[in-house]
């Protein structure tokens, strides 16, 4: 039977729980709690919007096409602000935007792969990377996480085939939630420089980092061109997740590999996302310190609160950024439980099936919990109804 | 030597072509005169931008993600403007919304095709079909065009084999400009139907089409969701190219396998974009209308002025929507003349070798003029400074 590229894939687990909500009804003594997806909740801060709203009104170049790597002052902007965050020197010629960070992955994957390929993902994965390789005929070599939910080298270094084109790490990680030391990444690092390959290393949670200063030290490396591919969103920091804008840092010569399929699958990325993200860099650095530091409250919360949880057989592990990853103690499947914790503790979790290999045991056993979009009073809320489900 | 998916393909020609203006100046009494781009120069009428800046300012949902097919309401209005405009019924279900018309043609390839599968596309193509094969291992398999430059069914029935999956349409055309007759349409229709295959009918620039009533019948098959997949775009019709907004007409069981591509490459089509689209859809009719008849306008110009051109050699091979595709009576390929054209007359036009397969002769004999947003003084200038090249 002939399949289609799409055909290679699952549906997106996010799609797929939005569908499980259809027809469920929730009690008002105990409204959905939806933890699903990683997605602010509210608009962006007043001036952001407003000066969308003005660029809107009189600026024609918000409705025009930009170039395909996105607008120069928006690069330049964001080679500034990686220079710093990272205590480096990063270029507006080694920065592209795209149309959000999955499109980020997708455009990196295309300037490296071809059909056969293979990369190196851990798992517990984060889902769209997975389906963009399954749709492009890339093999995933999945390398299941050790202690800490952290990845291995010398682990990674076993799968490697001569036909592995890449390792893909997420930091602070989706769906584990853990935020992977510098010494790993740069051991990572050399094991792809000794290979050859690319590191890719995703940081859309950068900044909900527990962490102070640079997260690592990969662009501080004199020969980064040769082998890192760093990915960001404006979609946390900015709460722009409707406007979608993602960014690349690479060197030059693998950016224009990627210009010719951005120009192909968008374009340009919206100019008025891309306006809104260089007024947030702008204008935002206390605001979002502001939010970091809230997200990280919520993340003390659910940490002081897991003891009557553990009592009750579940495990904390991973904890960061916007998520809580966890082990859960009943006999069924984190599939079926998923159904019953939505209608009868009005809660929607993603299992960790959607996380991980299909047959591999452990996503059975587990929960992606996705905190950051519910305040304190739900983070309580929401341990006491998984401490009362009685499986 | 190894080939990522990227390497298969070109640079895109319209970023190619801008690198040619790169350090070239102009002087005064001959300004760049650019036929390169189908791209609208200004910004969409004042409601529009009013109708957007009042929901980037007011609108939480206008800045948070919305389904991966596109806002539910923006859907049902273009399902109602597409059952107007083909006099059928179209619902909501059939319809979706993409970031921009590119990315409609790479979720449909995506569903339909894997590696080694191929897709018919009539020569002159418009590149980013093409582009988009090449970076999906899809072979396309390129129909010249013959009289009026219109692709002829029994040319493209000898092509098929048992890995073609699709034929790819652009009407009007891009590159030519041409109308295609509904029978044709229709009769390409029936060979897609007796073979299994899809028929991408892309209509980007429906709205400039010179004929009235419906363009083709296609809608009105009771069984076209086996075999039609129709393309559409919103950016010329209202301006909204800067925001990225296409559409997708298609059974509802072949869109949800594209929504798993639009998922995982940019989760959803921005909010912004889709705001002014279903705005447009619902108070621009009018204007529209006027847009249309200049467009007309300067097509007519175009006929009426092209004699001088003529008669020193030149051939209008296709005319209509935003394009004109001509023949020079040079000994120059195109190539070499889009460059001299540049620095010696002031007009960026794209050779017809970026619309043809390398190493067919007709492309270095030929140009396309993207004419659309050239007011009619500048399509005299234009026809003035062509007559006077002396190749």
């Amino acid at each position: 039977m002939h399949l289609a590229r799409t055909n290679a894939t699952f549906v997106s687990p996010i799609v797929e729980s939005r569908r499980w909500l259809q027809g469920v009804t929730f009690s008002e003594d105990q409204p959905l709690l939806n933890l699903s997806q990683a997605a602010p909740a509210d608009p962006p801060p007043t001036g952001l919007r407003q000066a969308m709203a003005e660029a809107v009104l009189n600026q024609t170049s918000a409705h025009l096409y930009g170039p395909v790597l996105g607008n120069p002052d928006l690069r330049a902007a964001l080679a500034e602000q990686i220079s710093r965050h990272y205590e480096t020197e990063v270029t507006a010629e080694e920065v592209a935007i795209t149309s959000g960070c999955n499109q980020a992955f997708a455009a990196t994957i295309q300037s490296l792969c071809a059909e056969g390929d293979e990369v190196i993902l851990p798992t517990p994965w984060y889902f769209n990377h997975k389906m963009w390789l399954d749709m492009q005929g890339v093999t995933t070599l999945p390398l299941a996480v050790g202690a800490g939910m952290l990845p291995e080298v010398d682990k990674a270094e076993a799968l490697i085939t001569d036909r592995t084109r890449a390792i893909a790490l997420v930091t602070p990680n989706n769906p584990c939630g853990v935020e992977y030391p510098a010494a790993l990444l740069d051991a990572f690092y050399d094991l792809a420089q000794r290979y050859g390959l690319t590191l890719i290393v995703d940081e859309t949670y950068r900044d909900f980092d527990s962490r102070s200063g640079a997260p690592h030290g990969l662009f501080q490396r004199s020969d980064w061109h040769n082998t890192l591919v760093h990915l960001y969103s404006f979609s946390k920091a900015y709460r722009l997740t409707g406007h979608r804008v993602g960014a690349i840092a690479a060197a030059p010569a693998r950016l224009l590999e990627m210009e010719k399929f951005l120009d192909t699958v968008t374009i340009c990325p919206a100019q008025v996302g891309q306006i809104g993200a260089k007024w947030g860099i702008e204008n935002l650095d206390q605001w979002l310190a502001g939010e970091r530091a809230e997200i990280l409250k919520r993340r003390a919360a659910i940490e002081a609160g897991f003891a009557p949880l553990s009592d009750k057989g579940w495990q904390l592990l991973g904890l960061g950024a916007y998520f809580a990853y966890v082990a859960h103690p009943f006999e069924q499947s984190s599939d079926e439980i998923a159904q019953r914790l939505l209608r009868e503790a009005g809660m929607l979790l993603l299992p960790g099936t959607m996380f991980t290999p299909e047959g591999a045991p452990e996503g059975h056993r587990q929960f992606r919990i996705a905190f950051a979009n519910v305040d304190e009073s739900g983070i309580h809320e929401m341990l006491s109804r998984l401490a009362k489900f009685a499986g």
